[in-house]
């Protein structure tokens, strides 16, 4: 048989909107689940890991959604365009992500490919990252909503995420990415 | 007894800079629940409605926030300084609201007050009111956690949040407000 390929393998643009948006928004809204259940909506910064294809985080443990993630996995982010005033919003380019959070060891090899990537991201975060009350999240998407201009929505595997996320480095790792682990 | 006042009272630049982020920004990320309890998150144009005090939406029926809504009415409003390219995120000013959606029913007092609060705001969707599958959502407020600088978080709580509401219409109502109830 020939190789199969998804619909979304035919639609170029759309995949290069989500890594620009993953490149160019340095900020997601993270939805989590509070101890009853309800939703919570809160701002992450964010970065992208070419390695583990997945989000990274790095949030204190005093934070209400570190809490919710402790108790419960699964999350929500939205990676949205800014708004920019006198511009109409409506068909902001936005991507409604779907996934899980994970709390990789400290010192392993993912947690030092996650701090890389938020670092190369947001060096002036190095003095937090050595306080014992924040740790990294890598985030595992297993789809998402792409909402690429008024009317034009679809949805977007896991595969594909991947692969967006594997070419989206900010900066491609260096030598101290892989020493580090 | 003297009259009581909640320590919130107290900070009038705290409560200044909700007014400011809710009348500054014209979208907000909505956290609503899937029918299988997890988070969902997705971008809404938003509008303040001065004389029930609530915030309003005005959404499709096709939208997965719509259906979740309906399903729960559990909701939580992410409002926050757009990001600037080259300035620093962490501390970006923002608000994570808790509240209920509810719908008012189409021609009624309530629905004509969103109308004319959510017009004001985005003149441009007046054809969408028209559109047989889009309606108005009106969130009552239950509380907020306000982030107002790195370190600077504390909770709001829903008296505070109406008073506030009351008076951040981005636009004073008008008489057609009253007319078209």
């Amino acid at each position: 048989m020939m190789e199969t390929r998804s619909p979304s393998e035919h639609q170029p643009r759309l995949m290069r909107a989500i890594g620009a948006l993953l490149r160019g928004q340095r900020v997601a809204a993270l939805a989590t689940l509070e101890a009853d259940g309800s939703p919570f909506v809160s701002m992450v910064p964010f970065a992208t890991e070419p390695e583990q294809a997945c989000l990274v985080l790095h949030v204190s443990a005093l934070a209400q959604h570190t809490g919710n993630m402790a108790r419960d996995p699964r999350i929500s982010l939205l990676v949205m365009q800014a708004e920019q005033a006198d511009q109409p919003v409506h068909a902001l380019p936005r991507l409604s992500l779907l996934g899980r959070a994970g709390t990789p060891e400290p010192g392993g090899a993912s947690w030092a490919a996650c701090r890389v990537a938020y670092l190369a991201r947001f060096p002036e975060a190095e003095p937090m990252t050595r306080l014992g009350d924040f740790r990294f999240v890598a985030i595992e998407l297993s789809g998402a909503r792409q909402i690429a201009g008024f009317g034009a929505a679809r949805s977007v595997d896991a595969d594909e995420l991947r692969r967006i996320l594997a070419l989206s480095a900010e900066r491609p790792p260096r030598s101290a990415h892989r020493d580090s682990a």
